[in-house]
Formats: C-alpha cells, sequence, structure tokens
C-alpha cells in the first residue's frame, strides 16, 4: 500500500535523508543542490506588510527582494525552488547568509534545526502532507530565515501549507498584522505542524484498519502492512522528534529578533510536537502489540490445522488397520467364517470411533 | 470486552487524541470546539466561600459569574460544557485569559499540563472513570484556572470527582474553609487523582482474571483481552505520565498564588501520581508476561496434539503395512499356508505395539 | 508455589499496593487505616538510654509516651499494630506530626519515601522477609520519625528485623548507645536492608533450581514458576528501587537532626540498596534468558516429535502402497503368478527402507 | 556477504578492537604498535602554506619535519604508517607530544576521543570506506594533532579520504588557504565524516535488497544476511556514536589553538555525526522489522505445508478405510454380493470428497 | 562449559555476590570474612622505594609494616589473604581506617567502588582472569587504600597481575620511581584493568566459536552455549561498569593525595573502562543475534521435516487408496476383469506421481 515513487509535487518520506554522499569531498559550503532533480524555474513570491498597508507580488529576478531587507514593513520572500543555486546565492549574499547556511538550504537531507547566527536565526525542517493518491506521506524541506523585519521561506516545490497564514494576512484576520516577523515565522512553522496532526490521524485509522483485519482475516499482506506502518512511524519520528528541540530552542533563545508576546505562541506549537511524537510512540507501541497478535494468530491457525489432522488420522489409521487384518489372505482364519464376523468388526469400528470422539470431546479438540 | 462506543456522558479513553487535525490553518487561538458534538446548554455554577459564609448558585447568564473575580472571598465557577464557545469567550475575556488558553479549554485533545500566566495559572488534565456498563475507561478533559481569590473549572460534561470537595465547603469539614483559592484548586486535582486509584485497581483485578483464565482455558480470545489491555494501558499511560511534570510544576512555582501551607499538599498528590505511574509500567510488566506465557501455552499444546498423532500413527503405520502385505494376492506365499501364519502375525503386532509404548514411556511422551 | 495467601504476620508482596481506592473522595489528611484488617490491640514498647542509662518498658496508654519527647536522653518508641488510628492520632498530636504523614502511617500502600518536616524527619519503607511456610515474599509498612532526640516506629504487626538493634542497646555493644537518635534511626534502617539480602538470596537460589530443571525436565509449570518469579521480581523491584532515593536524600539533607559522623554509614547502607537494586536487575535478566531457553526447548521437542513421525511415515507409507498394488484383484496380473514375485516385493521393502534409513542418517535426523 | 579476510590496504570494521590484551602488563606510554602487522617504510610528507605561498614535499627523514613546528605557516605533516614506532617517538618528542597520547596513536584500538593537552589538541577517529571487492567495510585509526600552526595526522595506511582537502590546499580554492591550522584540522575530520555518508547509503541499499528478497524468496541464507547487517550496524556505531562528543568536545574547548570563526564549521560536521548516527539507529529498527517479517514468513509456510498434508490426509484416510473395509475376507459380507455394492462405494467416495472439499473451503484452507 | 566450580586460587564470578545475607543483623562495621573460607596464614609483603632507595620484604607481624605509615618513601604494603580479620582489624586501626572500610575489605561481595576519607583514599574493584583449565571466568577482590606515602592493598588470595609492576620498581623502569603513591595506586589499577581486555577477547574468540557451530551444527547444547555466555556478560558487567564511576570519581577528586601529573594517566585507563564496558554491550548484542538466528534456524529445520513428510504422504496417500479400491471383494468389479485394468492403474500411479513431483516443485518444496 505504502509504495516508493517519486511524485511531481514531494518525495516520499523514506527518502528524505538519501543521496547525502553526493557532496562527500566537497569544499564546506558548497552550493550543490541535493534532491529530486527539476527544471522549472523557481517562483519567488513576496508579501509585504505592516498594520495598514499591504502587497503581494510575484518577481521574476532575484534582486527585486533586496530592497525589502532593510523595509521597516514586514517582509516574507518565498522561493518555490531551490535547485537554481545561482538564485539562492545571490539573496544570501545581499542577506548576508553564512555559506554553510546556503549549502544547508539547497540540501534537502537536513536533519531539523535551528541556527542563531545573531542578525538572523535559520530554522529548517520538513513539510509534510499525506498523498491519498498513493496513500503514503511525500516531505518537502522548507528553511526559513527570521531577520529584522523580513522572514525567507526556502521550498523545495510549489504548493504548500500557507496557504491559510496567506490569507489571514490579506484579510488582517487576527493578530498577524500587529505583530513582527518573528511572528511570521511562528504563524509558519505552526501550519506545517498543524499538518502533521492530518497525517496521524490518517496513520491512526490506518492502524485501526489494520486490527479488524487482524481478527476477521489475518494473512501475510497483513504482516507487510504491519512492517511497512512500522517503517513510516520510524521515518515520520525521524523528522518530527528533532522538532522539540528546534522549538524549544526558539523560545529559549536570547535573540533580539523575538519579542516576548511570541513566546507563548512557540509555547503553543512546542506543546502540539510534545502531541505527535508521543502520539507516534503510541502507534509503534501499538503497531507491536498487533504484531505480536498477528504471529500469535498464525500459531494459533497452525493448532486447528494439526488438530483436525490428528483427529482423522487417529480414529482412522486403527480402523484401517483393522480392516487390513482381515484382508490378509491366511489359509487358517477362524473369524473370517464367522458369521458375526463382518458386523463384529463394524461395532468394533463404531466402539473405537465413539470413544475417540469423546476423548477428543474431553481434550477441548473439538 | 473494551469496546469502543462514545457514551452520552464521556468518550472512551482511547479517542482523547483523536480528531485534532481539525484545526489545522487555523489562526492560534480560534475558539473551535474539539470534541464530543453536544447540543444541551452548559451549566455554570458557583460556589463562594470564605470562613465564615458560604453560597452555591446555578446561573444562566455567564455575565453573573464576573463579580466574583474581585470578591475577598473564594469563589469556584464550575462550567460543565465547553461546546459553546462564545460563553468560554465572555468569560475568559473578562477574567483576562490568554487566547492561547482559551484555545485549549475547548480543544479536548491537550496533553495534561501546567501554565503560569502570572496573574493566573492554567491546569489541564484527563478526569477518568471506569464505565462498568461498558467495561471501559472513560475520559473528560477538566481545565482549571487558578487566580487571586478564585478558581473556574470547565468540563466537557455534567458529572464529576468533585462531590466530595463540594460537601466538605458545604458542611465547612476540614480545613478547606480556612484555606484560599490555591488549595481548593489542589482539592480539585486530588479528587481527580484519587479516582485514577479505582481504575489502576479495575485493571488490577482484570488482569488477575487474565491470569487465571491463561492457566485454566487459553484461547485466542485471550489474545485478544491482553492486547486490549495492553492498549488500555498505553492510553492510560498518556493520561497519567504528564500529571507528574504539572503537579511538580506547581510545587517548584514562584507564583504568589500559592500559599506556602498548601505545597506539602501538593507533595502528597504528586506522591499519588508517581504510585500510579509505577502501577501502570508493573501491569505493562506483567502483561508482557502474560503474553510469553500465552504464547508458549499455545505452542505447548501443539506439542501435545503432535505427540497423539506421533504416537498413534508410528504404532499402526508399521502394522498396517504388515497387514497389507499378508493381503498380496501372489500366488507363491508359503505363509498363508502355516497354520501358524494368522496368529503369528497378532503376536508380532502385540510385540511392536508393547515396544513402541515402552519406547514412547522412556521418552516421556505418555 | 509463590501462593497468595494473607498470612497472620504480613502480606504478600503482590498486595502492598492494592486497595488504596478506599480512600478516593475522602478530605486529605482523613486517618483511615489501609491495611491488613486485625482486632488486637497495637503493642507500645518504649526503650530509652544514653552512655550510661537505659530503661525498656511496654506501656499500654499512649500518653504514657509523651514525657519522652523531651527528654535528654535518645528514646525509641515502637508501635506494633496501626489499625487504631486514634492511638496514632494522639501521639501525633502531641509530636507535632502534620496530618498528612499521619494519613500516611495508617495507610499501607505507600512508596518507599523520605520527607524533612524540619523538627522532625519522615521515613516510610518496607519491612520485607521470605516465610518458608508458603515460599512467598511478606511484606509489612514500617514508618520511621526522627525527631530531636527520639525515634518512633511504626509497624503493622508484631515480628521484626529490630532484634539485633535492640540488643545492641541493652548490651551496650559497639557505638550505638554513645550516638543519638539519628544513629537509632539509621539501625533500624540498616536492619531492613539487611534483610533484603536474604530474600535475593533465597531468589537467588530459586532461580538456580529453575535452571537446573530447564535442562533436565522442562515442562509448563517450569514456564509457570518463571512468570511467576518475573512478577516476584517486579514487586521487589518497586519496594527497593526508591529506597535509594530515600537513603540518598537522608545523605544530602541539611537537617540539624543528623551529626557528621552518622553520613559514613547512610553511606554504607546506600551501598547495600544498590548492590540489591543490581541484583534484581541481574535476576531479571537472567529470568529472560531462561524462557528464551525454555521456549526454544519446546520447538526443540517439538522438531523430535515431528522427525519420529516423519521417520516412520516416509519409510512405511511407500511400503504400505507396494503391498496394497499386489493386494488388487485384476485378473490379469502377471507378477503374482511369478514364483519370485513375493520374495521380491521383500527384496524392495528392505532396499526402500536402507536408503531411506542411509538417507535420514545423512540428514541427521537419526 | 560480509566477510572477514584482512585486505593489503585496512582492516575489516569488526577487527578494530581486537588483541588489545597483548600491552596487558606494559607499562603505560609503552610504545608497542598494536594493529596490522607491516613492514614497508611509513611515507612523511609535508604541506605547508599560508595566504600566498605553498610548498609540498615527501621527506625520508623524520626530522625534516622539525623546523615546521615553529614556522608561521600552516604545516600539515601526514604520516602514513605507525608501525615504525621510532620515527613516532622522535616526531612526539620534539613536537613535545605525551607519551600516553604517542601510546594511543600507534595502539589501533582506541576509542574516538579528543583531548586538550592546552600547547596542542590530540583527535582520534576511525576512517571509514566500503570495499566493493569483498563487500565490506574497511577502517583506520587515523589520529590528529592540532597545534599552534601545525597538524599532524597519523594514518595505518597509505590512501586516504583527504586528497580533495590536497586540492583544496593547492589550487587555493576556498577559504582554506585564508584560514589557521584549526580549519585544516576541521577539513581533514569532515573529510572522513562525509565518508561515513557512502558506507550508510552502501547499507541503505543492501537493506532494501533484502527487504525485496523477503518478500520473493526468503531463505536460510537471508537470515544470515540479517545477522550480519546487524552486526555491521553493531561495529559501525561504536565508530561513530563517540564521534559526537569528540565533536561537541571541540566546539565547546576554550582552547587557544581555535579560531572564533572555525566553531560554525565543526557545528556544521557536529550535524553530520547526528544525521550518521539517527540513520543507524533506523537501519538497526528496520533490521529488527525486517527479521520480524522473516521469522513469521517461516510460520506461514509451515502452516501451507501443513495444510497441504492435512487437507490430502483429512480426504483420503476415511476412504481408504472404506476401500479396507471392502477388502476383507469374511465370508459372510451381504454388500459384496449386490450388483450397486461397488458404484455405491464411488458414490460415498465421491460425496465424502466433496463435502471435505466445501469444508476447508469454507475454513478458508483452499 | 561454563562449570561452577571453586578453585583453590578464585572463585568463579558468578558467585561474587553470594552470601551477603550471613551478615544480616550484625552491628555495623563489625569485621566478619564473607568470601571462600581459607586456613593459610595471609602473606604480608612490604616494597618501600623512592628515587633512590629501594627494599623488599616479607614480614609475619604485622606490626612490622606500622613504621612504613609516616615514611618519607613510598611505600607498597601487600596482604594476600583477609580471612584472618584480626590482621586487618590490628594494620586498619594504626592506619586510621574507618570501621565501616575494614569491615567492606573482608566482605568480598563488594560492588566496585571509590570512598574519600580526606587523609586516605579506599577503592576496592574485582580483579579478573579466565581459567582455561576450567573456562571460566575468576575474581577476587581487591581493596586499596592510597595514604600519604603509603598504598595498602588487600587480595583474598595470593597470586595476581601485579607482577610488572613489581618489576617495574625493581628496575626502576619507566617513571614509577620517580612518582609518588598516588601513581602507584594507578599503576595497580591499571594492571588489574588491563587483565579484563584479555578476558575480554577470550569471550570473542567463544562467541566467534558460537557462531560458527550456529551455521554448521546448531543443537541443544549451543542454545545453552549462548545462555551461559549471556549470562557471564551479565556477571562481568557488574564488575566493569561501576568502574567507570570510580576512576571517574578519582580523576574529579581534590583530594590533596593525587598530584596533578597522575590525572592523565587515570584518563587513560578511564578510556579502558570505557572500551570494555562498550565491548560487553556489543557482545550482548550480538549473542541476541545468535539466539535469533539459532532460534529461527530451529524453526527452518522443521520446516524441512515437514516438508519431508508432507511430500511422500501426498504422494502415496492417493495411490494406496486407489490400490485399495481395487483390492475390495465386490463381485461386480467391471475393472477387474479388463485386461488393461492392471496396466492402468500404473499408469494413474505414474501420473499422479510425475504431477504431485511438479506441483511440489513449482512450489519450491524439492
Ligand atoms: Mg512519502
Ligand atoms: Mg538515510
Ligand atoms: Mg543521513
Ligand atoms: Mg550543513
Ligand atoms: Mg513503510
Ligand atoms: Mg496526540
Ligand atoms: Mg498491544
Ligand atoms: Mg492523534
Ligand atoms: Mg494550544
Ligand atoms: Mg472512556
Ligand atoms: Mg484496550
Ligand atoms: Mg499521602
Ligand atoms: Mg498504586
Ligand atoms: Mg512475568
Ligand atoms: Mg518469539
Ligand atoms: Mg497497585
Ligand atoms: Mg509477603
Ligand atoms: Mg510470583
Ligand atoms: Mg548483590
Ligand atoms: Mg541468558
Ligand atoms: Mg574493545
Ligand atoms: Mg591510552
Ligand atoms: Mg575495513
Ligand atoms: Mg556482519
Ligand atoms: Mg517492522
Ligand atoms: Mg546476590
Ligand atoms: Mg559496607
Ligand atoms: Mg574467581
Ligand atoms: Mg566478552
Ligand atoms: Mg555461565
Ligand atoms: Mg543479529
Amino acid at each position: 500500500m505504502y509504495e516508493d515513487k517519486n511524485q511531481h509535487w514531494g518525495v516520499t518520506i523514506r527518502n528524505i535523508t538519501n543521496r547525502v554522499s553526493r557532496k562527500a569531498g566537497m569544499m564546506p559550503g558548497s552550493l550543490v543542490h541535493v534532491g529530486e532533480k527539476r527544471t522549472e524555474k523557481p517562483k519567488i513570491t513576496i508579501i509585504d506588510y505592516d498594520r495598514t498597508n499591504y502587497h503581494e507580488k510575484t518577481v521574476d529576478d532575484v534582486e527585486e527582494c533586496f530592497p525589502f531587507k532593510d523595509s521597516s514593513t514586514v517582509s516574507w520572500i518565498n522561493i518555490d525552488g531551490i535547485h537554481q543555486v545561482d538564485i539562492i546565492e545571490k539573496l544570501g549574499k545581499h542577506f548576508g547568509l553564512h555559506p554553510l547556511v546556503m549549502e544547508d538550504i539547497v540540501h534537502t537531507s537536513q536533519r531539523p534545526k535551528m541556527e542563531d547566527y545573531d542578525h538572523y536565526i535559520y530554522v529548517v525542517l520538513k513539510m509534510l502532507w499525506f498523498s491519498e493518491e498513493d496513500a503514503d506521506v511525500k516531505a518537502e524541506q522548507v528553511s526559513i530565515i527570521l531577520g529584522k523585519g523580513f522572514v525567507i521561506s526556502f521550498q523545495e516545490i510549489e504548493g504548500d501549507t500557507f496557504n491559510s497564514v496567506r490569507e489571514r494576512i490579506r484579510n488582517s484576520k487576527g493578530r498577524i498584522r500587529t505583530m513582527g516577523a518573528d511572528y511570521l515565522a511562528y504563524a509558519l512553522i505552526d501550519s506545517i505542524v498543524d499538518n502533521y496532526f492530518i497525517i496521524i490521524e490518517r496513520f491512526g485509522d490506518i492502524i485501526e484498519e489494520l486490527e479488524n483485519k487482524l481478527i476477521d482475516d489475518p494473512n501475510p499482506e497483513t504482516l507487510q502492512s504491519i512492517h511497512d506502518m512500522k517503517k513510516e512511524m520510524i521515518y515520520l519520528r525521524k523528522s518530527v522528534w528533532p522538532l522539540r528541540e528546534v522549538i524549544n530552542g526558539m523560545e529559549r533563545t536570547e535573540s533580539a529578533l523575538f519579542q516576548d508576546t511570541t513566546f507563548v505562541f512557540l509555547k503553543d506549537v512546542y506543546d502540539h510536537t510534545i502531541q505527535i511524537s508521543e502520539t507516534i510512540e503510541t502507534y509503534r507501541d501499538i503497531l507491536s502489540g498487533i504484531l505480536d497478535v498477528y504471529l500469535s494468530s498464525v500459531s494459533n491457525k497452525m493448532n486447528e490445522v494439526m488438530k483436525t489432522l490428528t483427529i482423522i488420522a487417529t480414529i482412522f489409521i486403527p480402523l484401517t488397520f483393522l480392516a487390513g487384518m482381515y484382508g490378509m489372505n491366511f489359509s487358517y482364519m477362524p473369524e473370517l467364517g464367522w458369521k458375526w464376523g463382518y458386523p463384529a468388526v463394524w461395532i468394533i469400528n463404531i466402539t473405537i470411533f465413539l470413544s475417540m470422539y469423546i476423548y477428543f470431546r474431553k481434550k477441548n479438540w473439538l
């Protein structure tokens, strides 16, 4: 059920740490895209706002982003596509990003982490969603740069969980337009984490289905599904577990980029990451239990098969022996001439049959 | 035995973290009720007391609670029903609750936690009880706001473990009337935790029954029960484990809302949460052991079945072969003409039978 | 082997955390005896001593203990029987014990713990002994109050491990008469912990027996014994594990009730608790290994059974088939007329038999 | 597949902690080579550079290295071959290395570690590579001495992962020529860690192959391969796990040998060690799952075998019994004379056959 | 292979925590020898040295050791035999040892530990060696007292790992004659730890043999050996694990008894204890894997047995049935009269045989 095909809009979660070795031996800070190969031009969108104003535009040339670095408004630059490293490099140089940060942005095998570079904070994490199409979890690496008055987000491909944030900015809904860039960064992370719950619940449903199948009709495919789910949990956990540290690190940072009012929101998203991690552990425990039940139901089935064989064989083998005895061709076999010989054999047979039946009943095999 | 139906007065413990995703993409602090759908009007009760006075009333309009915020007495406002979010919102605004707190109150998937907002403390935990009706644990989220001179408790539905506290206030029994709001908050938490012991003991009885069944008559349903109990333990643990931190956090808080004399009582309830957690771990260990015994008893049964088959087959197959030999129709078979041929076959049969019997006796198969 | 009867002088270790729920809903600090029901009058003994003087008496009225609170000598009040809560209450009130401490003293489900109430220290732990009579571990809750110049010990029933301490006081043996009440409290705890070693060694012997049985004659009862021992270890661990913290807490306390010279003795008993805990873990590991060996020996036995069946069946089934062929009654069966037909069948039979035998020999099945 | 031969250019990873005992009883600081025996002369190479100058030479006499100790340029002395301990000793004495450091350099069983000796830092770790030739991981101990203005690296044999670093120095590529000796030390460690990713990915491929085999055609060799991979993971982990502490120690050191700008690079390589460790844990988890699937597929196969036997035996044994009955030679067997007796037996046979067939269908055995 | 006999020169490692209970109820600080009973007189040896002088003598009377307490040279007093407690008591009193220290010296069940008594340091650990004679690990408790200018070592029996230290002192080899008593204490511990590597490697060889047996010819004895090795690991670990803390405690002590130059040597022996602990964990993991392979190879064998039976039975049972049909004695059985009836049965038999053969081939059972 959980196939491993790379889709046009993301990679399956199981591949997210693959092909890291492509860069072995390269200079630290080398900008080399490691991830799914793509050819389309990256899409750059700018949303610029403050309490009263709001502008949104898509730009072709990355240099159009440069003025927003020092604007007094909150500026959100979103890049969909990181495979054209020269764009990342230009942007990174203007915004003063460390070469190692740029390297990590274009290298899609990062473990979720938070790094504080004084004048900006770098956060990298995995955006996940459940693709119903091929019943698998898709993953995309998202890098977020939080600077003074700006947020830059880098995604591998178009399509994300940020639309609700965009809507709230556009419609001036809630507090987002009255808060700073740090709140925007929080809102983006929150929307990514919220989406994890959907995956978690989808897996919850699949596990429930597995449990039902287990009772109704366990078969080797059930086992394969248990194993697949276990693996999904292992990979999911790799994306979620480090997130706790990431958000905890943001809460405890002494960076001037964060306003005090934002910390309570970070605490809220931190709660969510803990809830998700715990649910993953719960699912792992339940899957272990399901495996135990499966293995034991296989044993029980075997028991039933063996009982059937044993009952039939144990009843008929002695009867067949008896019939064999009177099928012998010895000249002198007195019983053969008796009038009641043949009925007597039937009576013996029925007696043996019945006593065996009672015996198996008593042993609870029938 | 442990079915999964939602009852009119609570949800089964296994559902308490479900349907979180309903809120994905919403603004942080959005008041959306996540939990069992209900239509009845929430019930608001106020108990107001000090050393000498005592008033109790049920109010229709939430605004009737507002004066109690600054009364010098201890005021306990209890809300049964959190599905009407406008009531929560009005109350929350008057009492100065943070939007994220209000969001958590109406969102019934919270992990137990304690948050200190300086002028009030927010505690959320699970009230559990064992429903004998459908032999399952029911859970309800309880939020407690402890402010200066007041406690607000939010429950999902009517019916709780607080009656003993109410009685003690009414009858001025014990020290409760002489203590502050912090002691009241403690008393509520203590009554919830005391109830956990009942569940724990009920599970203890079920596990003991399982062990007895294991010896008397293990069958596939036993396995299913073991698996179900294991799962109950996993979910129970999710409710109890974080409670240790919650109460520990209250003990260590430097909030002015707590009087020194209350800490020793918090320590007492902390002891209880540790006892409960340890018992859950103990039960998990014992259930693992029960599973091992079950699996091995299945193997032992199989062994017994196979032995029966093997003994019967091993004795009669050679005898049948011999009978078959003398059933052949060759013209020249000298034995057939012998007078003692037929009795000789019987003697050989009995000899084989007896030596096999002795052999199996020696091998301890009989 | 490990039966579950309550004896007249203690309860089996497995019951020590049971029936806690009896108190759910009660006022904190309610004095309710939770434990084995008893009717006899509690026995109160006072031992009062200093370097030169020594008095010992049994009193009927608890008020006779009161003068010893402020005597300059070391006074040890021992109460055997905590079911008469009024006695505990009177004593507790005079000696200034907190209601929660009194509650814990009469509630026999306490997890071992140490609490520092400035003018006294409260320690609760489990006294264990191995009852050879019914081959089970018995447990009794012991509470120790260490105050300035006095020690009060509460036991559930008469009979304890303190006789050696009493002897040393009576005979002025060793340093006990020259030291304070803190050393007396240490000496009591040390005598309880020393007794744990006896249980540990008794279990060591039982485990060794189990291992021997495993090799000589494994059977389903062996499995039940392994499971029982595993459970004993789980319960034993619950009594011993928290003791580490208890004694560590006493070592690190800054209470004026302890003299500097006593700490090195506490360190010694701390070493013992670690040794005991480690041995319990060792036994758990070994029991897991024993279970593995047991399960695998069951599989090996099955293998042997199946081989026997397979060898017999595989040899005789083809032979029986051949005999059956020449037992057919076709009119035209040329072999039947041959003179050497019948001996030929025997030769074929013996050939098949021998080649099968060689084949199984090669396969190492014989 | 993973054989254990020592190759001419390294030892298999499983041997890296062997033969430590050779030194038992020797004086601490004794220079005794513990590792693969070799006879060729060690090769000493010096690369000396600063922002503008660059020299590279191979020297025959270790004393030619001495002047570089105090040169103002960055000097990298690389020794291939540590079996000639007198060379190590001469060099160590001139550069002021502690005897215990020299001992560790020539003793190839070191656990990765970092030691700060004020005027130099000693780092020892394992250089690993995957030998496609014999499908096994090869390991070599690399010691790095970082002093003021110099780096000394000791390898067991020629051939390493440092070529990319050499190229960057030669071609003045990147920042390496502008940075100090500390950056050079970092670059060497980074090139070693980068190589771990290649091994990790190779193992990822092997595990994927194993999973495919598991579905297509599981056999005892699959089991052996799972066990082998598990062991590889255990040994790999022993090389990688301590590396986290090593690099963390370098990051946190207060040594004057490190410039501030280097720490961000150490943080980057630290990320890599965490990623590698986590992937190893992931692989271990997956291998456990694979083992479960394998074991259960063996059980399933057995089930299928037993079902086949049971179906055949259960159908034909009663039929054979019936045939045996009418093969008896009693004089008085009325059915034998009936005209429709023989067809009736066939009809009974077919009826039994069909009802058995339907029965097994219903039981889902067919 | 791993028998449990006590030898004349030590006890098997598995017994080292036994018979602790002998002392239950005794006064703390009671000098009672707990260990193997012995009668010979303890042997007391004194080695006294400084940079220029060296004396070695064996004394009969313990009082001859007393002058060395305050000599300005380094004095090493070694006692072989601790069963004569009066000797220990005299020595202990003169050198100012605490009664609890003396108690621990003669009580051979100590867990390795380090205690700082200001004017001396007490270290107790296990000296282990592999007895090839009865293929088992022998253990002996060694206590070391480090005071100002003296070291006292207590062993259970003659024979130890200290000869290399003695040689270095005698021959003035290395730095030992130029260093203080703290370095001597280190040298003794180092020689004990070095010996652990020999045991570790011996076990490594045994595990390798086990793995080979597993592939060549697994049998129930293999299982017993796995279980025995697992137990050896458990006991070995109990001796080695606490050693980490012991040496770490020595490194971090602020005692004036240690010179700064000694700490780097303690760090070296600390490295060794970590290496040994890790190898023990590695061996435990590998033994688990070996057990899995063993269990699964038993299942595989069973599968093979069952396949053999099933193939033979499934082929011949239908054939035998057919033969039985034509062995019936019905008067009217037209086939019996047919000329080609008998050959037809053979053709049917061969057809059934061949199609079964092809069927099993396809199923991969042949
Ligand atoms: Mg995916
Ligand atoms: Mg990976
Ligand atoms: Mg990776
Ligand atoms: Mg990086
Ligand atoms: Mg999967
Ligand atoms: Mg959850
Ligand atoms: Mg389960
Ligand atoms: Mg969930
Ligand atoms: Mg929230
Ligand atoms: Mg419920
Ligand atoms: Mg359940
Ligand atoms: Mg209490
Ligand atoms: Mg309890
Ligand atoms: Mg158990
Ligand atoms: Mg198993
Ligand atoms: Mg309990
Ligand atoms: Mg008991
Ligand atoms: Mg038991
Ligand atoms: Mg012990
Ligand atoms: Mg074992
Ligand atoms: Mg090693
Ligand atoms: Mg070393
Ligand atoms: Mg290698
Ligand atoms: Mg391997
Ligand atoms: Mg799996
Ligand atoms: Mg012991
Ligand atoms: Mg001691
Ligand atoms: Mg020994
Ligand atoms: Mg070993
Ligand atoms: Mg052993
Ligand atoms: Mg393995």
